[in-house]
């Protein structure tokens, strides 16, 4: 796992293409970096998403040029993810905004929750759900994360907090299990995630652990958005229950990474040797209990109807002119 | 935290109180002895408990024997502790039993969830939520627990893993935040936790995340049970909003300890030095997802009412003889 964040994987993805056609343009060759690239990492569907709108654009090109026809394709997907994820940042700070149960004060800043890390890093630029918070911040609103910690891996910990810390917004991480009672004693305003696949039914599968952040937000009457761009969302994949759950090793369990007391980086083992562990990357949020999902297009209702609409509008968009989803 | 597990720390705080008595037995020495104590763990009712029986058995008996009295009614208390969850092990093994899909067999266990660790390492013996477990498996029925690894201190990965392994119970370590997807993927029979304290109402103070899993199982339509001693019953608390959460150090969110490849024992930084984390050691699980308590006097549904008629029970079997309440 050196690179990860569902939109950064498909970017990724699409300059691995392009780069595997520079030894090898032929069909074959094409079809076969393809096929390789998208079995790197199967949940997230941006991966796949990426790879196909390359070989859509080279396909038909020569293929003496297609390495070339395809680089220029990456980088328009990556200036699009950019403008795409400022435009999902202005649809979800209004809607942030609005969840604020008193006006945003240092004092009493409107308090949000995240689960993993949906940043700039794990994107080309601003993030998906971090977008909204930092255009909030930008705006002046007095905002506060609460950031899982996100085992096993920790990437709310290690990245997102990271990424906070850079850009002056107040947090506080806390343990994956802290966040229902924080909901509970009506500590969070609303909570917003990344996803790695919308299904067409609204269904959501994003890193292990957003289920229960939802279940507790649905339970104690706290909005839960899902931030992604139109991309993420999967018209194949009729439900969660669809979707393949990717089985990461037993050691990211097992064992944590971190810095001894003279800095030098150590792993230690967290249990007996003999343990065993399972490790799902990902679970899946039923769309009955996602407050709507954040897109560059505005807020789409996490059901079927809502979805075919702004996957058509998207398309007609896409049609009218220069692949530019605005 | 040398001491861990509500019946434990009850134990634990009644030979304490006896020892405090041998330095000062006056009524002054056993008041302040009793507070001071009482101050160690705020969540956890049996601590209370346990110095209020010990209060009263020695408050009408001579300054001079009331050390030796103490001693005796905290033995008393110790096996009643070890009686009281051997009995807690037999309802709960036949509910356990209930809730299996299908007829367990060593390749399709009965397959129980448990979160933070309610076994041996936390009474005197047998355990609460594990003691149902401990019988299934002597009784030869094929059981495989799903241990939560506990986060931020891991009494999963490290007591409840270490227990279970010993007792030769199969098992298998997840994160906190896979047994949404367990329970959806219908991977889960039955879940069972320990408690820290039940409110009047039925509501119910365990480790943090516990009501996570609870929703999780409602959602799922997988029974969730507390196994409790009715000694964790506190009728002086109307409903969990009513209970103190004890907030814990933040050291143990943004620090891990464990073993290096040489053996050694180390503690490595999770995250920044600078981040900043909370820690809150328990929350509250509403009783209304709260299948059944099962207690040494068998299953109580987690409500007022049902809850008012064992105690009341207890009562009347702790006057009729020797403080044994079978």
């Amino acid at each position: 796992m050196r690179v990860r964040g569902a939109p950064l994987i498909g970017a990724v993805g699409a300059f691995g293409l392009a780069l595997a056609l520079r030894n090898d343009s032929s069909d074959a060759g094409l079809a076969c970096a393809q096929a390789w690239l998208a079995s790197a990492r199967p949940t997230a569907v941006n991966l796949a998403w990426a790879l196909e709108r390359l070989r859509r654009r080279v396909a038909g090109v020569p293929p003496a040029e297609r390495a070339q026809a395809a680089w220029e394709e990456a980088e328009r997907l990556c200036d699009e993810d950019a403008r795409c994820n400022h435009q999902i940042g202005e649809h979800g700070a209004r809607l942030l905004r609005q969840a604020a149960r008193v006006e945003p004060t240092p004092q009493q800043p409107l308090q949000v929750l995240t689960h993993c890390n949906a940043g700039r890093l794990a994107t080309i630029d601003h993030g998906t759900a971090l977008a909204p918070i930092y255009q909030l911040h930008a705006a002046g609103v007095a905002v506060h994360v609460w950031v899982d910690e996100t085992r096993p891996r920790n990437q709310g910990a290690s990245l997102t907090a990271w990424e906070l810390a850079q850009a002056g917004v107040p947090h506080t991480v806390i343990a994956d299990n802290a966040g229902g009672l924080l909901m509970m004693r009506a500590e969070v305003d609303v909570v917003i995630t990344g996803c790695d696949r919308v299904a067409a039914n609204g269904d959501v599968a994003n890193k292990v652990g957003t289920y229960l952040k939802a279940l507790a937000a649905a339970d104690n009457g706290v909005p839960f958005y899902v931030a992604c761009p139109v991309s993420t969302i999967d018209p194949d994949t009729a439900d969660g229950a669809s979707i393949e759950i990717e089985i990461r090793g037993a050691r990211e369990i097992t064992h944590a990474r971190g810095r001894l007391a003279d800095g030098r980086v150590a792993e230690v083992a967290l249990m007996d040797e003999r343990v065993k562990a399972i490790n799902p990357g990902f679970d899946i949020t039923p769309a009955r209990i996602v407050t709507g999902l954040i897109t560059e297009h505005g807020v789409v209702a996490a059901n079927g109807q809502a979805i075919a609409a702004v996957l058509a509008q998207a398309l007609r968009l896409s049609a009218a002119g220069a692949g530019n989803p605005s």
